[in-house]
C-alpha cells in the first residue's frame, strides 16, 4: 500500500528525532503507544500535522476560556502506529488526531471537522468559540467542510500538493502544478472572504470560531507546501492574527514543537543554508512545472 | 488556471447534450442560467455530478417524507456557470451544488455536507433522515466529514482517481496508481465498518440517514471511476440497499439522467462496444500503473 503523503512528508523533517518537554501527564515520541492514558476529561490521540494541531489548538482554547483539561499521546506516523488495531478502533479511518471522550463512556470522535464540533457542542457553552446563531453556526460549517474536501486534510489539495511538490519519490511537472495551482485558487477564495474581514465567520467583521481553527491549521504550513502567502495580503493577516494567540501557539507545538509551520520554515531558511539551497531547487521545479502546463492563477 | 477534474469527467459524458423532461418549475441545461429563479421553498443549483446528487437525493428525501418542495437549476459546469459573479454569492468556491432557502432571507449554503446539515436541521423535526440522540448525530458527522475529506467531492481521492484515471491530457501512472490505491483503500475502510450493518450510523444495524446519502453518491459511480465495487462485498450491498429507494433514484436523475452512475455504467458497457473497448483500455493502464508502481492493497 502506499505511504500517505503526510507520512512522507513529515518524515523528511526534524520532527521525528526532535523530543521536547511535555506536561507530565502527556506521553510524547519517547514511547510507542499500545492504548488509553486516562480515565477522566479528553484524550488526544495526535501527531504534528496541520490536521492534528487543528484539534490541540481547539482543546488549547477551551482550557484558556474554561479551564477544560486534556491529555495528550503522540501517535508517530513514521512508525504507523494509527495503523494498529488498539488506535483504528477510535479512529477506524486510520489516521490521526481522533479524541477519546472519557466523560461521556469513552466515546470516540475521529476527522478534524467533526471533533472540532463535538467538542463545541458539549464544551463551548458560552459559545466563546462557536456560534449560538444557526446561520452562523451553519456558515462555520460551511467553511469548515470547505477546508476538508478543498483546503486540506489528507486528502485534498494542499495535502496533495505537498505531495507531489516535496514528498513524491519522483518530481512529475503536471500533479505537481495541478496541485500546486489548484490550493492557490483556494487561497485565493479565502483571501477574497477576508477582505472586509478579520474572522471567517460573525456578525461584523466576524469573531474568532472553529471555522478559523480548522483552516488556519493548513494555512499555517503554506510556504512549507510551496505557496507564498505572502501574495494574499487579507489572509496573511488573518494568519498573523491568529497565529499570535497563546492557545494557538501551545496546541502548534502538540505533540512537540514543528519544523514546518510558517515562523519555523522561514527561520530555518536563515539558519540552515542546506535546507535554504533544497527549498530554492524545490521552487525552481515547481515553477518550471507551471511555466511547462502554460498555469495562470485564477479565482475562484 | 486548471480545468476541474470533473469538469473534464463530466465533459466526456453524454451528459451535456441529455435533456429530459423536467418538471415545469425546473430549468434544466435548455438555457444559460443567471439568476435564481424561484422566491419561496429551497432553490437547488447543482449539475449531475456525484456532489450534486447528494443533494438532489436528500431534498428527495425530504419531499417524499414531508411533502417539503423544491425547484433546481443545472448549472452547467461544462460552461463554467458555476463561476459566473451571480452564482458565487451563493457559493463563493464556484463549486456546484448550492442551495439557497427563499423562507429564510435567501440564506445560502455551499458545501454539501453544510447542505446536508442544515437542510436536516431546518426540515426533519422528526429525524427522519438525521439523529436527535447526539452520539449518532456526531458519528454522522465523522462519516460525512470522512466522507469529505476522502472519499471524494472535488479535492480528495476518488474525485483525484478519476482525474488521473480518465480526464487528465496524459495518462500518468504514479498519480493514477496513487489516488486509484488510495480510493480502494477507503472503500475497504466503509466495506469494514458495514460488516454488520445495513447503514452506516445508528442503533442495532443502523438506520439510513444523510451519512448514507453523503457516501452513496461517490459510491455510486465507482466503477465510472475505475473501482471494482463487486471487491467490497458489505459496501456492494449496502449500495444496492440505497439505489432502490424512490427518492435515490429520483435524486440521481437531477438535473438530468447520468450517464456516469454504475447502473448506466453497465448498461453502457453491454450496449456500446466502442465505449467497452476504451474503458478495457482504461483498465489495462491502471493495472499497468499498480504493478509499475508495485501496488499492494491495504487498509486502513
Amino acid at each position: 500500500m502506499l505511504k500517505t503523503p503526510l507520512t512522507r512528508l513529515f518524515q523528511t523533517s526534524r520532527h521525528f528525532v526532535q523530543t521536547t518537554t511535555v506536561p507530565a501527564r502527556n506521553v510524547s515520541s519517547s514511547e510507542r503507544p499500545s492504548g488509553l492514558i486516562a480515565n477522566s476529561g479528553i484524550e488526544l490521540l495526535t501527531w504534528g500535522t496541520p490536521n492534528g494541531h487543528k484539534a490541540a489548538i481547539l482543546l488549547e482554547e477551551l482550557k484558556a476560556a474554561y479551564g477544560k483539561p486534556y491529555v495528550y499521546q503522540g501517535i508517530n506516523i513514521g512508525q504507523n502506529v494509527q495503523k494498529e488495531p488498539w488506535f483504528t478502533k477510535f479512529s477506524p479511518n486510520g489516521r490521526i488526531p481522533a479524541i477519546v471522550d472519557h466523560d461521556r463512556n469513552d466515546f470516540a470522535v475521529f476527522e478534524g471537522l467533526a471533533i472540532l464540533s463535538y467538542m463545541t457542542k458539549h464544551y463551548d457553552p458560552e459559545y466563546k468559540l462557536s456560534f449560538e446563531d444557526p446561520d452562523d453556526a451553519s456558515r462555520a460549517e460551511q467553511w469548515m467542510a470547505w477546508q476538508h474536501g478543498g483546503l486540506a486534510s489528507f486528502g485534498p489539495m494542499q495535502g496533495q500538493s505537498g505531495h507531489f511538490y516535496r514528498a513524491a519519490k519522483e518530481r512529475i511537472p503536471y500533479p505537481t502544478q495541478r496541485y500546486l495551482g489548484e490550493s492557490e485558487r483556494l487561497y485565493g477564495i479565502l483571501d477574497a472572504h477576508l477582505k472586509d474581514r478579520d474572522y471567517i465567520v460573525g456578525p461584523g467583521t466576524g469573531r474568532y470560531s472553529i471555522a478559523d481553527i480548522a483552516n488556519f491549521s493548513w494555512v499555517n504550513v503554506s510556504f512549507f507546501g510551496g505557496i507564498d502567502l505572502s501574495k494574499f495580503p487579507n489572509l496573511e493577516k488573518w494568519w498573523e492574527r491568529i497565529s499570535e494567540r497563546e492557545a494557538v501557539k501551545k496546541g502548534t507545538s502538540v505533540p512537540s514543537e514543528s519544523p514546518i509551520v510558517n515562523r519555523a520554515y522561514k527561520q530555518r531558511l536563515t539558519d540552515e543554508p542546506e535546507f535554504k539551497a533544497k527549498e530554492d531547487e524545490l521552487k525552481k521545479l515547481g515553477d518550471k512545472a507551471k511555466e511547462q502546463y502554460n498555469y495562470k492563477y485564477a479565482s475562484p
